[in-house]
């Protein structure tokens, strides 16, 4: 009957995870997710960044027509900046895929996650797609949830249960990966999402468009937009359910929410899981740029990590930002002690309590109605550390 | 005489630095430059951050008659974030130096630098002042160096010697400090220059635009930039040499550059120099795009710390620009070593040495003829440290 939680959750899907050998640390490296219909609509979005991954450029062109049957995914290795071998490897993987499948390489994406910069070991990846396909089952959501993780130390799954207007039940499941160079520019490393819901590519890019622009668009743990950020959305169409766009979009949007947070809460080496809402702005533009500046301000990062409520490192950072604010008019809380009224000094930092994980910022510019929140983390010596030593 | 480097190195101004007890470190923290003539003209930069300090502003409006005959400055208080109070502050420092000195508080320049979002303590700022006029002397440059540092290790000075198309030798000196909070925007956190050229003040004014442009301007430690950066220069006309602009701009930035290296070199935890050039770019606005793109990745700057030549993190951090490039033509190379070519790999990573402290990363566009270099540093278990343990 399926998982209860993830991509398998929904009906007319089937997912595996294992071992090819990618990963220097061992354990599940190649995922697999397939569409058994009856509809087989898809819809996905990408990272911006122009330094694009071999298997971003095949899956944007591969998706574009609204339709993909299977994902193939693999950690161990991003298959970016690798040239035309890398794109040719890219190909052979889907091509191998859609051969066992018994489908059409052009509606199989895929997915890869690792270091940048190295070919992928087509003699070690081509048998772990082999393994996939002969392990693929209705309750393989998890296993494929593991298969995709590099520095993430849990797998990351959702699931969401909505009826439609005729009373039909459909669930959206997903999985997530992605623990540094976590920065999404429209999406974030890699989240695969399955419906069973029956509706149309349209639909699906709409609900898909409006779900990560206020979720994966808006984590921000390190500042650094990847080359291989990719999010699909799979719609099998196997429950019958028709729910209505706006009805759909919040329970995607749900799901995506949920995964974002669990990439927060698993960033490396964080401390402190942070959102930084700005109130009050002239524009939801400019909400989220002030927010950002504050979530990618290091001094700023590393006070939290000292439980320092260090609001000074707050103004100077909105204070670089081109959003509609009088200076002398900012309030700033943390952890609901408003530590900063009008630009200056307000109640005493030391009423704030940072020992908690998670901390609260508000910034409110006194300059609108708009409102946005950044989700980021603390920047540790943890960070530092995984980060210097670990190639990715 | 005069000191052989520094501020007071050109004829014609005294300084002091003394201890008014302002750092909880201790230490001298209180600076005063004078310049006594018989020219008194100046030009000063400050930051961009629109959450200016209180010295900023009253600094700002008080050098716009090209006039400053003395500046006085203090560490262990930025006076940022202050409100009307902080501003009173500032505005009663600059009447005491200018009462003590027989000037008009109209043409005394302040400065400050410490912690964001508390206010001066009048009653150890004040007789500093009062100690710094008395000791003032035609080689206190060295002391009044000293007394800006904060978490600085060492005091940064810096001369050069010219000559005018007359035969009359001229100087110019500095003095800098800034060791966190240091990605200056029109400047870095405090410098003075001085000259005893002979020069009025627009033509020191484009002078100090030019020179700052291509020194302090491309000098990004850690991204974040001050409430309180400030340069100011002087011009005392003592030599009565009357250099043409393009030799007095090109001796300026020789001193400029000598102070940016030395904050580089001091930042805060940092183990590495880092000097990123963009080449071959179609604009210089590109060249400096994509060069500080890279300074601001805490990837890449991690990398370097754990001495990994991981250029997959220089690419992925290009590739978030709107800088002109293909992304299959740009060519990598840290410390001579061709890490990327056309995008993708090139020679061997093991081959790069990144055992010394100056590390060079030089980023072929390919896109035109243009080329910047943006200073930096790398992101260390000790930045973070540092930056979480001392509130600034």
């Amino acid at each position: 009957m399926g998982s209860t939680v993830g991509i398998t959750a929904p009906a007319g899907f089937r997912a595996a995870g294992v071992e090819a050998g990618l990963k220097d640390s061992g354990g599940r490296d190649v995922a697999l997710v397939v569409n058994d219909g009856p509809r087989k609509a898809a819809a996905a979005v990408f990272t911006r960044n122009r330094v694009a991954a071999a298997p971003v450029l095949w899956s944007k062109q591969a998706v574009s027509d609204g339709r993909a049957d299977a994902v193939i995914l693999n950690s161990g290795g991003a298959n970016a900046c690798t040239g035309t071998e890398g794109f040719r490897n890219t190909h052979t993987t889907a091509e191998k895929t859609a051969d066992l499948l018994g489908l059409s390489a052009a509606d199989v994406l895929v997915c890869s996650t690792g270091l940048i910069g190295v070919q992928l070991p087509l003699d070690k990846l081509l048998p772990g797609v082999e393994a996939a396909v002969s392990t693929l089952s209705n309750d393989g959501g998890a296993d494929a949830a593991h298969a995709i993780m590099t520095t993430d130390t849990v797998a990351k799954q959702a699931v969401f249960s909505g009826t439609d207007p005729s009373g039909r039940t459909y669930r959206i499941g997903g999985m997530a990966k992605g623990a540094g160079m976590l920065a999404p520019g429209l999406a974030t490393m890699l989240v695969v999402l399955t419906t069973d819901a029956d509706l149309p590519a349209p639909a699906l890019d709409a609900g898909l468009r409006a779900a990560t622009a206020v979720t994966f668009d808006r984590t921000d743990s390190d500042g650094c937009m990847s080359t291989n950020d990719t999010v699909i959305l799979m719609a099998s169409g196997a429950s019958g359910a028709e729910p209505d766009a706006a009805a759909f979009a919040a329970g995607l949007t749900e799901v995506c929410h949920s995964l974002a947070q669990q990439l927060i809460t698993d960033a490396e080496g964080a401390s402190h899981d942070i959102a930084i809402t700005t109130v009050n702005a002239a524009s939801v533009a400019d909400a989220e740029t002030a927010a950002r500046a504050v979530a990618r301000s290091n001094l700023f990062k590393t006070a939290i990590f000292g439980n320092d409520p260090n609001w000074g490192r707050v103004l100077s950072a909105v204070g670089t930002t081109d959003a509609a604010f009088e200076p002398d008019r900012i309030d700033v809380s943390i952890n609901g002690v408003q530590v900063c009224r009008n630009g200056g000094i307000g109640d005493p930092r030391e009423d704030v309590d940072l020992a908690p994980r998670a901390v609260a910022v508000e910034i409110d510019l006194h300059a609108g109605s708009e409102r946005a929140t950044i989700w980021t983390n603390d920047l540790t010596t943890d960070y530092v550390h995984e980060n210097s030593a670990y190639s990715s």
